[in-house]
């Protein structure tokens, strides 16, 4: 008989949110084989379940491997499934490793003469700052230890990012330039 | 005998300055390598230059191979030398394919109230342009046909992309800063 040979890995993709890496979680993923019946010979569907423990602060590309849950026939060894994390889009975080980075939006008014901004963090409280200083474009505030749990020392957690989209008048009156002109360093 | 194989290829960076990409360019590499005496036995060191015409536009990472000029021995098939282009960085521009970008530093003031800049281009020419509108962090100006020569029709060009770094001012005073409030938008 011919030794048989293993059928190359089959790669999933396991989409977890920033919410679920940050908790971790439990997932359960549906998956078809095909299974040798006990004549060894006859194959059949099966579905089946796979249970993945996703720990807190995993980071993309983590791979989690079920042995041979491919298709198995009489001639082969079934493949080995590779679930890969992959990050979910969030609609106001966006994840670096275990920093997590936050866009505030403010005015120029705001960037020059200063402000307040109320900061959320990935568990739903909110942090005040207060700027009295002038913000660059480019500038960023480290909040630490508000990120995700490190992967390998979960009670030790990454920072909070925040960055600043400064919005730019849409049009300035005439008078409003000859201000600005007046009063803003060459 | 035992059939002879071929060395791996060799990798050697092969470094272009903007200019040169944009001119094309003759480079001559220095290489030292093992050959063969005439008694098929004996190995003597020797040195060749290496001629390679570097054409206009030529991407980062395009590779020229020189077939079997690495060591030669009793017993071996030389390797392959391979160049790889890689882009020097430069002091003013920035390459982005086929594009150039350059950063024009401009104060908030001029962002606001408008400016005329100078543009500088790889061919050593200077191009005015004049802002009436705001300039808001992150506008780009695209200047067509002053990129670099496209590697496979050398007669069009890319783009020279005009991007802006917007200072803000160090410092303001309290009565600017008072001005600065009412005239600027919430």
């Amino acid at each position: 008989t011919v030794p048989r040979k293993q059928d190359p890995p089959i790669t999933r993709e396991l989409p977890v949110s920033l919410e679920e890496v940050f908790n971790g979680c439990t997932k359960k993923m549906k998956i078809s084989h095909k299974r040798l019946g006990p004549d060894g010979r006859s194959v059949r569907n099966e579905d089946k379940i796979l249970t993945i423990q996703v720990k807190k602060g995993w980071k993309e590309g983590t791979k989690i491997t079920f042995p041979k849950e491919g298709d198995e026939t009489p001639s082969n060894i079934p493949a080995d499934i590779v679930f890969v994390l992959k990050d979910k889009s969030h609609p106001v975080f966006k994840r670096e490793g275990s920093d997590v980075v936050y866009t505030s939006k403010i005015s120029l008014r705001e960037a020059l003469c200063g402000c307040s901004v109320n900061i959320p963090t990935v568990d739903n409280r909110t942090i005040p700052l207060t700027f009295t200083d002038i913000i660059r474009p480019g500038t960023k505030r480290r909040i630490t230890n508000e990120g995700l749990p490190l992967p390998k020392s979960p009670d030790q957690r990454g920072d909070l990012i925040v960055e600043f989209d400064i919005r730019f008048p849409e049009r300035l009156t005439a008078s409003s330039r000859e201000v600005l002109e007046r009063v803003l360093p060459a």
